[in-house]
């Protein structure tokens, strides 16, 4: 037997990761990768990065990390990988095991023969099938081309005015680079929030900070058309008719994933429209594997098949499919619990498992959360609040998901977070976790322990929660709530909600109780700058004969709607 | 029935917890705390960043969040709990429930009875017994007064020379905040090395580092004699005749749990003298408990009674205690699994599970290890270097602890591994984890994935990995080993190890097999920055017929020799 033809078409994440992997697992495979683009290994998630001038040397988004850029040479010498660029693989023969391509430069066609074959043909940016898409400076953030072509917008200085179509992610991110870099921008986003992966009032706090950094963000309205001049760019029209004049729109309303070739090849898709394969990556040929943003892969928490374009996880396919080509099926990729992370100017928003909103949509019934605002290592230390949001299911009480916004470190609460979601964790193994404490680090009970403590007294029923969400609709509703703000006068005086409250510090409570509605049943809404006090004064009322008395979860801090009022 | 009456014996961490956890249940119950130092909630772990001028006001040491001072009215008026300060607990009367205690001050004795007590008396520090230990010059960190003391000599500023007694966790932490403040300090370890929760490979990294910052390191090494003049310390002479001159030393070579009290009411104290709880933090007696310093607690990988003299266990433990004072033993503290972290200059150092060492020493004979070297975050985002080293059970392939030292971000990836290990995560648990991925944040594969694939990699028999130390060992003995560097001629320039190796760059490899040793049993050890080309070299030569090819985990950056050669 001759050495075995591994193949691989798609020469981003995946690709080049299960090419690796086939390579160090049979030194004598032959191996090939097939890449439409003419870079092979881009790291676009640093696209945005680039765009905004953190580095300026182009070949860091395409090099090894000792700085040697993987072209061809490079593959062909380190890995003894043969990497085809600029050429696109127009068919798979299945039957004779054969894929077609074409050199695009040349028009030269090629076929490629494989014992095993991965297809890591990625994703696409969705554009809207609307008027003006075709217009000079209408243009997505997908490619290094794209990155090279907003790079140099940002350089030249010219554009004053851009806008985002979508308010996910990557559009947040290439809000902050180029708000960053002097051009004014604004975000368009059709749903009722930004940051889609986050409950509405963490994503409330994100855009009142993008706000606060003079960029605009517009929710609840679409975009209609892209309106132009003599092929330019002039203004992008909303919906609801606003016109938004700017030289500059990115489409970032999300990916579709790459599926024509596995489609036209007979491959079974699924029914979100990416390649279905199994755990072992393997699609419905047993010959061909798939792996990164062109694939579906399967939530570990519901089960279902989802799209999870994201480079981390395609690294991971890559390396699954990489060792199985060659192995066999051993090895195996279990799916995602779907955790997403970004930096947004000075805040970081990250997100793991389930969100509230995710959970009601998925039929879940039986959710209860909590919400904390805490600072991520003491005062002392200049620790800086975050919000975190714990979502669980009541009766197994396994914690579904986390999510957590603000200056401080985020990542490091996330990153825990996501361990726990997978493994299962319970609210009580939260409770008394183990985690690194010093305090440059953290507080000596760190926000995940708790938001999970708080979500204990709420399942036990010891506390009785109400979001900051619920608290503004009973307000704007007008609703017959005895608001309590148990803070002290001097906080009061620097910040205070304005909602008809009453201000009785703490301190004080236990002898003004007369001060308090003297029907016990008139609901009590109690909140301090984060709600401990909150709940403690909660406590005192509760065991004073008041009855319905519920804490504003994460107090002040976690109330989104300063802006607002004073806009 | 009246009042419940809840006394707490200590007001540092546990107790003022345990206290508040019981008021916020019972709102009708008498708390009191019962506290033989004058200040109340002092954030003890941060002594070291008051003494090294990290914030210069006090009370942030013993204040809220929101900046009041936890004294007895402070206590009294938010929490309705009554604090005695200056106040020593001298017995506990299990058969009337009665503590009585003395007013340090006045020496006013008192009884206070109790339905429930909890103990959290602490743990003092551990003083040598050796001569000199009297001498103005020689403290301890220990408490808010050593914290002043240490504070006032920074800032007079005439000390010149300090030693640090022990170099463990308390240790580092001072060394930094002295020399920091312009005082030269040497830290003096009895073992082989400092920072004993870390393997000797990075703590060593560790020591490397301090002395780059012109502190001083010595292992090995106790010291035998405090010499003074006039009652004033002028030397630390060593076991070894050493003398160090110095004004200023610090004993920080542990605690020991403070249980006098325990043992004198016949509570039980357990083997490594703590006082014995069950896992609702109840002691011997069914109404009393105890928590943080003075108790032992359950190791949760190794079921062994451990101490664990931690400022967020000893939260965690009084939350509990004051819970089941209340309610009835309904929550429980599951125990440690030992996790620690500390900042020193600029390097982190944190640990969660068992140490190679410590599985070792606790007859573990089935342990596989792993180290690598990687960046937090990609290098055009400014990553900086992190050195993982993960252990694991080789059957059950169970992550039995994870250590990680470096510049870049330790916290993020200790508290995801210490989830991890709580959780019982297997090294496949990890290879395939979903965590947070961006560019500001970490690399598209998470040090932590990283190293589990290479784990993965070496109990599959795929890769042959050795440590740095036994490299070092073999050079030292001068085994017959074929040294193999496969960076690039430039990184080589730069630096080398300088252990008669031979620099074939991976690239050129494949074509210069011939220059490698023609007996294919021979020894070959492979590396190169990080070995991640090392491991790759490796495969090239396995597939080849070298049968021996071993590589040295970490790369050069995990190289901790450099130092040693130049000294």
């Amino acid at each position: 037997m001759g050495s075995r033809r591994i193949v691989v078409i798609g020469g981003a994440a995946a690709g080049p990761k299960a090419a690796a992997r086939a390579r160090r697992l049979d030194e004598f495979a032959e191996v090939t990768i097939i890449q439409k683009e003419a870079d092979l290994s881009m790291a676009s998630c640093g696209y945005p990065y680039y765009v905004g001038g953190v580095f300026h040397d182009r070949n860091q988004l395409i090099c090894s990390p000792t700085g040697v850029v993987r072209d061809s040479n490079f593959f062909k010498a380190a890995k003894n990988i043969t990497a085809l660029v600029s050429t696109e693989a127009t068919a798979i023969d299945r039957e004779k095991r054969q894929v077609h391509c074409v050199h695009l430069p040349t028009g030269e066609t090629r076929t490629v023969n494989y014992d095993k074959l991965v297809i890591a043909t990625g994703a696409q940016a969705l554009i809207p099938p609307i008027a003006g898409t075709e217009l000079k400076g209408v243009t997505t953030l997908h490619s290094l081309k794209d990155a090279d072509y907003l790079r140099r917008i940002r350089d030249e200085g010219v554009v004053k005015e851009g806008v985002i179509v979508g308010g996910g992610l990557i559009g947040m991110e290439v809000c902050e680079a180029l708000q960053q870099s002097g051009i004014h921008m604004t975000v368009v986003e059709m749903m009722p929030h930004t940051l889609t992966f986050l409950d509405w009032e963490l994503a409330s706090m994100l855009e009142k900070h993008v706000q606060s950094k003079a960029a605009r963000v517009i929710t609840h309205n679409g975009v209609a058309a892209f309106i132009g001049r003599d092929g330019e760019l002039t203004a992008v029209r909303l919906q609801d008719g606003t016109e938004l004049p700017c030289q500059l729109a990115i489409i970032a309303i999300g990916v579709k994933p790459n599926v024509t070739l596995a489609r036209q090849a007979g491959l079974a898709i699924g029914e979100r429209g990416g390649i279905l394969v199994d755990e072992y990556m393997q699609t419905s040929d047993s010959n061909i594997y798939a792996a990164g943003d062109c694939v579906e892969v399967r939530n570990r928490i519901t089960g279902q098949s989802v799209l999870a374009p994201l480079g981390d996880l395609a690294n991971l396919q890559g390396r699954v499919a990489g060792q199985n080509v060659i192995e066999g099926n051993c090895a195996r990729f279990p799916g995602t619990i779907q955790t997403g992370i970004c930096k947004v100017f000075d805040y970081t928003a990250g997100a793991t498992g389930l969100s509230e909103q995710a959970a009601h949509r998925l039929g879940y019934t039986d959710i209860i959360t909590a919400t904390t605002t805490t600072l991520d290592k003491p005062g002392f230390m200049g620790g800086k609040p975050i919000i975190t949001k714990m979502v669980a299911h009541r009766d197994s009480r396994q914690i579904l998901g986390v999510q957590c916004v603000g200056i401080g470190d985020v990542s490091r609460r996330i990153a825990a977070a996501a361990l726990a979601v997978q493994g299962r964790f319970t609210v009580e193994d939260m409770i008394n976790a183990d985690l690194p404490y010093a305090p440059p680090f953290s507080q000596a009970i760190d926000s995940l322990i708790t938001t999970a403590h708080v979500l204990e007294n709420k399942l036990a029923g010891r506390m009785k929660g109400i979001s900051v969400m619920d608290v503004k609709n009973k307000v704007d509703r007008g609703d017959d709530v005895f608001f309590l703000d148990v803070r002290g006068k001097d906080e009061f005086e620097v910040m205070r909600l304005g909602i008809g409250e009453t201000l009785i510090p703490l301190g004080m409570l236990r002898q003004r109780l007369h001060e308090l509605p003297a029907d016990k049943d008139r609901e009590i809404i109690v909140y301090c700058k984060i709600s401990l006090r909150g709940y403690e004064a909660a406590c005192i009322l509760e065991a004073n004969g008041w009855r319905n008395v519920n804490v504003m979860e994460g107090g002040v801090l976690a109330w989104p709607y300063a802006m607002e009022k004073s806009g």
